[in-house]
């Protein structure tokens, strides 16, 4: 065989791909199920850039999973997660054949296809499985007959061949790590997530009226907001598209509103803000520990403890005063008890007296995030000064390059996140408002 | 490496095998899954024959495949087969994770598989596929942490790895698979099948007072039973547990009442009855063609038409008139509109004249079925003598080596059956019974 005849008998690249991803409200009734299929029709019809082949993940159908886990506690207290995960993943696999059997309906090549089917790899992590590879011949076989791939969300397969899933928002995992494995093999690949959230926004627009709707947010920025409370993303998925360099773009099911491009850097021709948004996580504990020796030792034992009990920390600092060192922390507020029982263990077992541990304080966590934070100067005096003016009591600080975390008492959460939104002109009814991350005409 | 050692290092023969099967009924809800999974215990710590293996196979939740069914036809009016069998293989995936819990719970090691982990090959006809291979080794690898491997039924994969479903009663064709395949490896297995009926009967118990449960039936009878419309059994599994000579087990999942055995022959300690049992089928139509030619050609050129129009017909049979013949057939009721159209434009077709078609009446088809029917001579004489007496007109009749058909008028068709029943002794109430097919002490 000559050198070009290898060549013309190469397996073809596949064409560009859009890879897109429906949420659980999205297919929540077959109703719903038509009004996916019909928007990904003319997304086809439309033309997807440089091809016309999509694969769209979608999770289980509305509270499918809610039930199935409800139905497994009947038969057993504590289930075993392998039979867990066997149970859970049929939810994704009952969407993805009504998704294609309404694709089929009107008049799209489409077909379903689950993790056995595509080789989705993951780890044996039962209910909280990574992917390790998806087999992208097998994706590009069922593009040879159809137009769109339906694929189970959620799901995967150990090389053992037991399913797994992929923990909370692991349909976003899904469809991000499709679109990666076809951009790390040269395709030039889209992920687009549909939800009832029309994107993201520069806070909760539940809570702050006039919250704008980014037009651009970065991976870095998403990554902070994701790890702060806010749900549009999982973090995962957000942190798998980074590394991949994987263009997200998050729209609602419901509407031709246009979304939120999650991307490495923003475009030239948007100014970059100080501040992209602002968001609240609830339910905090604030807790000191006074008069404990300075010398490490101490401080570690007690993380070791607290780790031991299964305690997340966050906002952790420390004071000292001469010898003595005063240890703050925040838990969520659930973890109250373990909390004091760790510390107490850990002092009683070193023999110490004369330190304290105070009760919990509820607290909430108000954060501001930007990527242009760390170029500006003056953000924690623009933050502090802010909350100043409303005489909110700051119970605590933490920062990183692009984000200022402040605790407040839970009850002035809403007038701080609202004082920082306007301080940063991320609302629309602010009189000083400027349109940040919104983009020009190109 | 020696012959010797190589004889050591072949993988271990299978021990005996006991494969279970619990129909949807069985599996309804999670108190029954509870039942099912202490009656398997139970089993298991009372020895299974020569090993404690043990193989079940599961339908899926009561309902859950008709309301499947009823979700597809909301997406689509007529969805894709392949798109289906994807759709309706979750529900043996739920119940089978379900009931590996239970297990798992009850302190049984079982763990759940499916039709692509245990390689349950396929042809490709969805909803109507037949098992073509089972992959003995995966089982087997299965067995060596787990006791019990709960396997979903009905559903298989092509070599090309799309999901199938068998059919109607496909669980019951998985679990006589299972153990077929077992037995032609020379492992000892035996197939039993749980559902909400107790074992087969002489006749409906539902409508003949004292019908009597039988404890063995050969397969030739359960297949004419099967075929006339007893439900117990599916009768593509019926037929391959006699090509592998698999014995069959019915009997209750809900008592520890003896139910039915179906072997190849009667034990030699029974004494073999002429009659075993007596069935009925309902919404049957007579139809008689009169005066048509005598040659086969018009006959012939009336069964094609009768099939392409997709009638299935029964109780055939011709009468001569001189040159003239008669054709008396039944139909389905549902199909009489077909019948006279398609007999009609055979005729027209053909540019007869002079024929008739009488239209369809009601008809109900009892018969009388039994492995001693072909040895005893005077049975289709006790048979008439049995309706004569009751002044029943029979409207037909056919015969086969172990099986006699009448039909009669639907309103006349339970006071046959008894009389049948009464004239066989097939029922307990019975003056002169005599327990015909039930175990003498061995």
């Amino acid at each position: 065989m000559t050198d070009r005849q290898n060549r013309q008998n190469r397996p073809k690249k596949l064409p560009a791909l859009v890879v897109q991803k429906y949420g659980g409200s999205s297919v929540a009734t077959s109703e719903k199920i038509k009004n996916v299929a019909l928007r990904i029709k003319n997304r086809l019809e439309a033309g997807a850039p440089g091809g016309s082949k999509m694969a769209v993940v979608v999770s289980a159908m509305g509270k499918t999973t809610d039930g199935l886990i409800a139905l497994a506690k009947e038969v057993s207290p504590s289930p075993p997660p392998r039979e867990m995960d066997m149970l859970l993943a049929t939810g994704e696999q009952v969407s993805a054949a009504l998704l294609a059997m309404a694709l089929r309906d009107a008049g799209v090549a489409a077909t379903s296809r689950n993790a056995f089917q595509l080789g989705i790899e993951t780890s044996g992590d039962h209910s909280n499985a990574r992917i390790q590879d998806i087999d992208l011949s097998l994706l590009q076989r069922s593009f040879q007959e159809n137009s769109v791939v339906v694929i189970t969300g959620f799901q995967g397969v150990t090389p053992e061949g037991d399913l797994t899933t992929l923990g909370r928002g692991g349909s976003d995992t899904s469809a991000v790590a499709v679109a990666a494995k076809a951009v790390s093999a040269g395709i030039d690949a889209v992920c687009e997530i549909y939800s009832d959230v029309p994107g993201i926004f520069t806070c909760d627009p539940n809570k702050v009226p006039g919250a704008r709707k980014l037009d651009y947010i970065t991976y870095e920025e998403m990554l902070e907001l994701a790890s702060l409370g806010a749900k549009v993303l999982h973090m995962r998925s957000v942190e798998l598209a980074r590394k991949y360099g994987v263009t997200l773009y998050c729209a609602s099911t419901f509407s031709e509103e246009r979304g939120t491009y999650v991307v490495k850097e923003l475009p030239e021709w948007l100014e970059s803000p100080v501040v992209t948004g602002v968001t609240v996580a609830r339910n905090q504990m604030k807790f000191v520990v006074k008069r404990i020796p300075g010398d490490g030792d101490v401080l570690c034992g007690i993380f070791h403890a607290l780790a031991l009990a299964g305690v997340n920390l966050d906002m952790i600092s420390t004071a000292e005063d001469g010898d003595m060192s005063f240890l703050t922390f925040t838990a969520l507020d659930g973890d109250a008890e373990a909390v004091v029982n760790a510390v107490s263990g850990c002092m009683n077992e070193k023999g110490l007296t004369g330190w304290a541990i105070e009760p919990g304080i509820p607290v909430t966590k108000v954060s501001a995030v930007g990527d242009g934070m760390n170029a500006a100067t003056g953000v924690a005096g623009r933050v502090f000064a802010a909350l100043r003016s409303l005489e909110v009591t700051i119970r605590g600080i933490s920062t990183s390059d692009i984000n200022i975390s402040v605790l407040v008492d839970d009850e002035r959460a809403d007038e701080a996140v609202a004082a920082l939104a306007k301080e940063f002109q991320l609302t629309t009814t602010d009189p000083q408002y400027a349109p940040l991350h919104t983009a020009r005409t190109p």
